[in-house]
């Protein structure tokens, strides 16, 4: 359609959203290159919401953690800005989405703190290297997530329910997917539910909160992973005073090859 | 010798240290159950060691992160005392470890954050169970560390080097030593160096700077893992005002199973 079905490379990807390329989901993109998820907070709330990642570890998985006040996510993309490179961006205020945008330059300031977390995008190329379904890949660069009724551990002032992602699969797949996504533990790692979406608390997998909705076909079983957009519903949950994040499915494109991430 | 000898449960053996059983080293007590070293800060500096473990998983890997003022590890040792249940403290001041004692209960303040980080004898057992040679245990429960060139990646005032432990290895032992440990990465992981210790600083493997040296034998190589007593040497490295640790070796017993770590 447009150019950026041609570029291959994180940095020119970040570049491109950086001149203002309009959002779009960044699922299928710079396939083998870790994309990320990101928080970004006041340094005093910072605390806390580490801790939240910690005691959280599989929505919440930390790939970096910025010094206080750059934009520069120095290790995983030197010389890309968080207020700009990302395709979509949220703002939170007060426990409320109050703004979607495509640059948050605006709002910068010097006590912000960013975190990047890892993206079920990184196992998905793996799970399609042996041989297994991803139908939102097939359906055309979409993803599938439901809040459920797993409760994250709270830290201080963040608490809330789990977001998930499904795939649906196979049991002969689905356990092949179980083996194949332990490999990424920063990237949501194994699997948090297989099977009655009734049981994490999902009513009706046609109607996610997130994304778009994917076919079951007879026989399949649906397969859930702990998702990234989990800091967005918590930020609601809480009532966090002001928080950023990408848009879901718009993620961060980092330099990180997806084999890297799984040899740390 | 004495009554430890026959505590394998991590409840008890951490009840014995409360009621003042002399210190000892915790290695070989409680087989199976994860061992944790101990970094304890004031909230103030909290946020920036949280950092520094988040940027070097491999020395720091995050176990659980205390309320800051609470001295229960409510998720892997509920019931547990942080103050008195450790065999062994150390107590840094202005970057120098100023005492070493058995409980810090006198030094305790509300606002001081408790870090819980893995450790090696998690993977011990699982070396051993893989018929692999584990020295250290083999010559008495005792363990081989050395200050390395390797510098930490720094976060605020936290900067130094990391810290390894080192077990000697017939080269296909180390192999498989690579592949078992690998399963651990919440306990260190995969080694970070196999081979000539002057590669990584090392000058003379007969003289550690914690623990004890261990028999290099015909034909054995040198394989070094990232260690949790690195956090101690960054606080003499970067001068931190305020800092209790565990003593080398003295750790803190959890009730988590190292096989549940593997899975986490």
């Amino acid at each position: 359609m447009h150019e950026l079905h041609h570029e291959t490379e994180p940095r020119a990807l970040r570049q491109a959203f950086r001149r203002g390329e309009p959002p779009r989901v960044t699922a299928g993109l710079a396939p083998g290159y870790t994309q990320a998820n990101l928080v970004v907070l006041p340094e005093s709330s910072a605390f806390d919401f580490l801790r939240f990642c910690v005691r959280n570890p599989k929505p919440c998985p930390v790939l970096e953690v910025t010094d206080t006040g750059s934009p520069e996510p120095r290790l995983v993309a030197s010389g890309a800005d968080l207020r700009t490179d990302l395709p979509l961006y949220r703002l939170f205020r007060h426990g409320e989405l109050v703004e979607e945008l495509p640059d948050i330059s605006a709002y910068w300031r010097d006590d912000l703190v960013s975190f990047l977390l890892g993206c079920s995008f990184t196992f998905e190329q793996a799970l399609l290297d042996a041989g297994l379904p991803v139908r939102g890949l097939e359906a055309g660069a979409t993803y599938t997530a439901y809040t459920t009724s797993l409760a994250c551990l709270p830290a201080g002032r963040f608490s809330g329910p789990m977001v998930v992602t499904m795939r649906p699969m196979l049991p002969d797949e689905a356990v092949k997917a179980v083996r194949v996504t332990s490999r990424y533990p920063m990237a949501h790692g194994a699997p948090v539910h297989i099977g009655d979406p009734s049981a994490i608390g999902i009513r009706d997998l046609g109607q996610p909160d997130f994304g778009e909705p994917v076919e079951l076909r007879p026989g399949e079983t649906p397969v859930f992973w702990a998702c990234g957009i989990t800091p967005q519903v918590v930020a609601l949950h809480s009532g966090v005073d002001f928080m950023i994040t990408h848009a879901p499915g718009h993620m961060f494109i980092t330099d990180v090859r997806d084999e890297e991430l799984a040899l740390r």
